[in-house]
């Protein structure tokens, strides 16, 4: 099916001002906004239009009350100069997914990929073309209704914003694994892209940073033990020969590039197992010697090694190369640019 | 301290268009707002405006991120006329200590309850004059940052906003005791009053009010046996004579009300207990005949008395008179419209 979407253009466009070897991270955005509002029980016609302020009700009850989800991917260009998004259908489910814990209205999965097509098409001169940069997506939703109560909104706004992001030099990180405060337990909203849920993690996050770590472990509410996720990233452990993760407990966010990753492995002949991994289970790896690879996985940053994690007053080094994570990396952002083969029909060109 | 609050006037009023007898909840707000910004590490001159659109961009970090915390309060008049405010100091302290959690900048406690005196004093006009009914007001602060990526942002207004409440009617409830759902575990933010936590309870308390209950009764992230507290209230038993309610274990609100609640039941003889409380236990005592009654208490409502919990497949009975509960709150109101004596010097006139 393909949606009528009302389309004005921006007058000008702001992309010359744009210097691609040295994007400002998280601060620039296009010159287009694909916008949805969802009124008396339906989404209106959808738009794309200028970027601009959104007139926002004071008492909007995603100010208030956090009805806020989101979603994030990146387009890319292959040599040719074609934008291809990366399995966008995995982030449109999602969306629903998270919409439905959070009593919010879901969006038609169709019109979610058809307006990213529209929007990237627009925007092909925003995406930043060296091996590892991309535009970074943003659909988002949330409760614009002005009602003070506690309910779910009878109105929303779904969005889509794009922000060009040059390549991540990430250097091996450090993990704090935090046993204090928590990210998410089974029942709450962990498994959602829920806004509240990265608010949570803000200040552990700061105390981590301060102590000199990048990113912090989540570790679960009950005994601080089992492995949830780190920062906005899946994680993943190679321990004699063989890889594992956490599996999907209902407090952990199902990855795109974690599902990604672990086709990856199996299709080089790893092994992967997904269960619940205690933190001792690693301590003990690392103190054997078997313990020989970790690395997070997220959209943002694609594949980060990790050097070592930090737990109270222990250190538990994990190793100093990542041969199979490097592997990944390569893989993702070759296939990405449209440089290896496209196996299992991932990239999804933006035209027609 | 005094600051330097800079004003500008509604033209005219919306109040004549309010008829106080037939008050729409949650969606009539005052003529004006109270509003400060927070910019290069400093919050800017506050100003109290038109009440009108914020003009917020797409990319607002509380949209995304759900740096977004509340507060929620009530002024009512006595029978001179004059407006006041209950605890307002209490919730300046409480939005900081939510701030704190939430990795957002402190506002200054002063000038939140001198902003609160001022805007009451201008919109005296809205409180409406019944017992029981009152000017709910809203300081709530957010992120306004447009930033893609996950830190503390560095920009955030601090709002208030004002909307005129009739009293509630509000028949006895039945809760129902979730055991799938979460709304907080310790070390999370259930202590903070974050908007996140409230989107997390929409969905599951749609759930309860489809099975014919009014509220969910939240149960503790382990056992689901211990009790934390009842949609936006908190919560009281009393079992043969003496009162009991969930201590503040990390993941409950420290709600005004309930401190309220604790002094007023001591003044009357009442001895309250402050403990970790099994459901287990309410299940007893309403078998032997010992529960004698059960309220929720919170801002929004008052007390709210508790007929029956549903847990699982069984209807624990509560009980169908609460003669303290009435007590406690007649004594709210009495103190809060002026007509009982303050003994404890909760209410604070709006005017110097
Ligand atoms: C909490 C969390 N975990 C994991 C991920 C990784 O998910 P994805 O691979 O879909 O980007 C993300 C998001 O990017 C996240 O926010
Ligand atoms: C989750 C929650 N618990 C308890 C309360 C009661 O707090 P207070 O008595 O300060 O209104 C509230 C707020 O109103 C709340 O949101």
């Amino acid at each position: 099916m393909t949606h009528n979407i009302h389309i004005t253009k921006a007058t000008e466009s702001n992309v010359s001002k744009l210097d691609f070897n040295n994007i400002p991270l998280g601060r620039t955005f296009t010159d287009h906004m694909f916008i949805c509002s969802y009124e008396d029980g339906a989404w209106q016609t959808p738009k794309i239009q200028p970027l601009g302020m959104i007139p926002t009700h004071p008492a909007a009850m995603a100010l208030h009350y956090g009805q806020a989800i989101f979603e994030g991917m990146k387009a890319t260009v292959n040599a040719a100069g074609e934008p291809l998004l990366f399995r966008p259908e995995q982030n449109a489910k999602r969306l629903n997914f998270s919409a439905r814990r959070m009593g919010m209205p879901e969006f038609p999965e169709d019109l979610f990929v058809e307006g990213l097509k529209k929007i990237v098409d627009m925007e092909r001169g925003w995406i930043p073309p060296q091996e590892g940069s991309a535009l970074y997506l943003r659909p988002f939703m949330y409760a614009t209704e002005p009602f003070i109560g506690m309910r779910a909104a009878t109105s929303y706004h779904f969005i889509i914003i794009a922000s060009p992001a040059g390549p991540f030099f990430t250097k091996r990180i450090k993990l704090y694994a935090e046993t204090k405060y928590i990210r998410a337990a089974e029942g709450g909203t962990g498994e959602a892209k829920a806004a509240g849920n990265y608010a949570a993690a803000i200040r552990p996050t700061e105390i981590a940073k301060s102590k000199g770590f990048d990113q912090v472990l989540w570790l679960d509410a009950h005994e601080f033990n089992f492995i949830q996720e780190v920062g906005t990233m899946n994680i993943f452990f190679k321990i004699n020969g063989k890889f594992i993760t956490p599996s999907l407990d209902g407090a952990i966010l199902d990855g795109i590039t974690r599902k990604s990753v672990i086709t990856i492995l199996e299709d080089n002949g790893y092994e992967v197992e997904q269960r619940p991994i205690k933190l001792d289970e690693i301590k003990e790896a690392s103190a054997n010697g078997t313990l020989e690879e970790a690395f997070g996985t997220g959209t943002a940053v694609g594949i980060a090694m990790i050097q070592a994690i930090g737990h109270k007053d222990e250190e538990i080094h994990v190793s100093d190369e990542s041969p199979v994570g490097q592997m990944v990396m390569d893989t993702i952002n070759g296939v990405r640019a449209g440089k290896l083969e496209d196996k299992h029909n991932w990239m999804v060109s933006v035209v027609a």
